[in-house]
């Protein structure tokens, strides 16, 4: 067994700590990875505090990973040593269902591997990248474009494909009009996105105080939807929105912002269910639909899309003892646009 | 003016009667049709009970008509005096907006014409075709192919293109699984379109009093959904759903059938919002979807594809002095599949 340095969760409701954690004896076709930078996504902190179920303690989270590649097994062919590599939210799959085979591993009929909190194929629990080495099957690990700056680009690991499925699912382009709803950590690289693709990209947000940014970030407006009626002036505008809030939003108000067919997409995830007037449908043939990261084929298609527009996150680097404060500022919706931890500090 | 023969509705409670109303004289585009036949859609009695709003009275309805030109505009070129055509649920647009110069008119922005209780472009409301003649602009007139049934054909004027359109658009063929709720006037045309597109088609009905007819119309199988835990056994089994039912379903419990990237479109109106968990459409990128009848264009594709494949709707042809009786019997769900008013009864 390797040990790891590592961040962990002793329990729902303590901070946490340092912990020193197992890392598997490399398999064939595993690769062990220094981690260098982790981001910290909204999930880790439900996932931690038992808001999605139970979970086994202590457990470190972290699904935002990169660093470089120190040793592969035998059998391992994609990844070598001192390359730039990352881990999003999956580090296995069954591989043999239909969906695996078509190269769908997000869709894994079996359910796939998540990278913690998660049941893995030896059956002992995954832990996160809040760590400084994790070891990973070589299929489940992403090139990193050197282009991308090392430090900014680990959120593009679950918020990055999180918000590039749907916009590359749904056609955003030249000549389409793209709403995102809310600019956080999923929102900003929605917005960065979706302008890279030539789409003119609207940010519906609750105040102003993100205008600026979300301009300086291509967007061609900013509408503040805390005032009165801002929706009422949007209706029929849109081909795609993005919806990026895990808070209940009147979801009738927003489907009459598209156009005729056009698709109105949750990546944010809100506890209760929601209600929908079918005639919102109906009227204008629009969707409703959701969106949960990607393939292992589309993440690295976002990555290399990334690099070559030049497409970073904007983050706050900070060192491992500002975890718990960093996680009270995520609750807070006070940081612009994502925490990413420097694992050296572990 | 032209004068018809129609049974109207007086007011929202009373029986429909016999009437004498007024038709256009013919404008350069018009054509005059002598209608033979036109179906009864559960829409018409909506219509003239007010459920969707208060309309005008008296008020003619009906809008699955077919019939033959017996006179045409000085400017018509695309009937000719003798054809065989119908009229759906649009008898205009506004011509001029993005939506109809792309051959959307089902989407106008400005709202189309319809055929029956709505505002026609020379203020007048509109009436519909429980009636001997109609004058139309020959722009929203189908060609009926001759070898469908005559007194059959009507339905898919509304039910057909209902339901083609998104099978259709969500790509209902070979290798797709279809899963269709509800068989009525709008289920049953369903399933006969999606067997004939190649699909494998199963029927999710309340109880198995239609089963026989759901094997007969090509549905791979049926299964009754009053049945506990019927949809528990079809997690993960249909690419597309779509719903007829306008009554409210556990729509959480419909789209957990679907598989990754499925849709669930819902033609059926239930008056109510639906509770729709977004866990739900976010696992697996599924997908809640309306649709709308379609464009003219489409609906002209819908009935070459079913002149073509030999779907025809299964009616019970009736005489307009039983109107009355079928709105009841549509109301209480007994009729296989469709009404169809003989105006020759008239």
């Amino acid at each position: 067994m390797l040990t790891a340095k590592a961040y962990a969760a002793p329990s729902p409701t303590e901070p946490l700590v340092p912990l020193t954690i197992e890392r598997r004896d490399l398999g064939p076709k595993d690769v062990l990875i220094a981690i260098r930078y982790a981001g910290i996504c909204h999930s880790d902190i439900h996932t931690v505090r038992g808001d999605w179920g139970p979970i086994s303690y202590p457990q470190v989270v972290g699904h935002e990973i990169v660093g470089e590649v120190v040793e592969v097994g035998p059998e391992a062919t994609r990844h070598a040593v001192g390359d730039r590599v990352g881990v999003g939210c999956m580090v296995d799959s069954c591989r043999e269902c239909e969906q695996c085979r078509a190269g769908n591993e997000h869709y894994c009929l079996e359910g796939n591997t998540q990278t913690y909190a998660s049941v893995d194929r030896d059956g002992s629990i995954t832990q996160g990248g809040y760590s400084t080495h994790v070891v990973v099957d070589e299929d489940f690990v992403l090139k990193i474009p050197e282009s991308l700056p090392y430090d900014a680009v680990a959120p593009l690991l679950c918020a990055g494909i999180t918000t590039y499925s749907p916009l590359a699912r749904w056609n955003a382009g030249a000549g389409s009009r793209v709403a995102v709803v809310g600019m956080g950590g999923l929102g900003h690289l929605a917005v960065k996105i979706a302008v890279a693709m030539g789409a003119e990209v609207t940010v519906l947000s609750r105040s102003t105080s993100k205008q600026e940014d979300a301009l300086a970030f291509g967007a061609a407006r900013h509408v503040a939807t805390g005032d009165d009626g801002a929706l009422d002036g949007l209706r029929g505008s849109f081909d795609l929105i993005i919806n990026t809030v895990s808070a209940p939003l009147d979801m009738d108000a927003y489907l009459a912002t598209l156009r005729p067919e056009g698709a109105l997409v949750n990546v944010g995830a809100p506890p209760q269910p929601l209600p929908v007037s079918v005639f919102s449908l109906i009227m204008g043939g629009r969707t409703f639909a959701g969106s949960n990261i990607g393939s292992i084929r589309e993440t690295q298609e976002m990555l290399d899309f990334c690099a070559e527009h030049g497409i970073a996150p904007e983050i706050e680097l900070i060192p491992a003892e500002r975890i718990n404060e960093a996680y009270q500022r995520v609750l807070d919706s006070d940081v612009r646009y994502r925490f990413v931890v420097d694992t050296a500090t572990l």
